[in-house]
């Protein structure tokens, strides 16, 4: 399978380098083509690994996955282009966290809206499905650097995409039964909005390798 | 000890039923002194269950417990006055929960400012600690509800009410280790900010008797 990375930061290349050691192509996608992280990540990749603009990269894939800051995804994706993504499963991982002038952590979009829903919007015709922002990057690919069951997230509004999603989570190491789907695409507020919590929670754990575990009543 | 409790509502009445039941006095506070569900509370409490104005609790408690909604938390403390409140540990457990008109659960204030943080400020010379608005009101004094270890979490600006905050919230039954401190009374913001994805868990779970449990790397 062929997918498209949008982004090239430590979250966009951990997910690119598990794509392909599963096997997968990938294009990495930056804003210019000769963008020197990509060219380097491409070279170290092996032949399943390529380089591109976010164009290329939303082109190339079958499965795009949004690895940029919210804060700058919707525009990142215009440079995708809408045609590029119109019926695609596109994944958004994003979070749009905003330093602000005191220097405290703070999102926007927030509360009344998100970067997953801004996407769908601007995007009507990708599959949009938020998962993957909760937790820090090693995480993502493998959970197996926790013991036990601990939890993922995913929301959107197609139910088919939703599964596909979880299918390639599967291939990450992720049990079906770990990822708990939390409705439609407005349901990314809800995951973007723990933000701070965890930013908070990393502080009193002194590490970013911790994730979230749900007790219920038997 | 005394115990004054701000609110009338299931939570208000949880915590008072529960402080009660381990034999400490209660005064439920409401904001007129004849509120039928606070006259109803207290005569069911037996010697230690007294009822009153939100002045009455506040002057009656050694330690006061704001069980209000987060939107009137402030005015309901304003009512109860800053002369009771001073020097006293005062345990915030509201969240800030707005319908929009679309029907969306909204929180106001967000990501810039929390109830927790309003409190403080407006009354500098109580001891605001923020704690239990991260699940339902049963789990709060019962957390043997759930199997195994779960979280809570605490967040002030006075070291000593937040061991004296501990200190309570293992009377309900929480070990000491099960309490998470998240610092500062700033993080009553990322507290409160997770009030929508505990709203979208408990409908994918579809109970509100569940908590988070934090696996972290050994």
């Amino acid at each position: 399978m062929r997918y498209g990375v949008i982004g090239t930061g430590g979250v966009a290349r951990t997910i690119a380098d598990r794509l392909v050691g599963l096997g997968q192509e990938v294009t990495l996608g930056s804003r210019s083509r000769d963008n020197g992280t990509a060219v380097a990540w491409a070279a170290g990749a092996g032949e399943n690994g390529r380089h591109g603009t976010f164009a290329d990269a939303a082109a190339f894939g079958e499965v795009v996955l949004n690895a940029t800051p919210g804060t700058v995804a919707v525009e990142a994706l215009r440079a995708a282009g809408a045609e590029r993504l119109a019926g695609k499963l596109l994944v958004d991982l994003s979070n749009p966290l905003v330093f602000s002038p005191e220097g405290e952590l703070t999102l926007d979009p927030v509360n009344t809206d998100s970067v997953g829903e801004r996407i769908q919007r601007e995007f009507p015709e990708a599959l949009v499905v938020k998962t993957l922002n909760t937790l820090t990057a090693a995480l993502m690919v493998d959970p197996s650097r926790l013991p036990g069951e601990h939890n993922l997230f995913v929301a959107g509004n197609d139910p088919d995409a939703k599964a596909r999603t979880v299918e390639l989570l599967g291939t990450f190491g992720w049990p079906a039964g770990w990822v708990i789907d939390l409705g439609d695409i407005t349901g990314a507020r809800a995951m973007e909005m723990t933000m701070p919590f965890w930013l908070r929670l990393m502080g009193a754990f002194g590490t970013a390798e911790f994730n979230y575990a749900f007790k219920r009543a038997q």
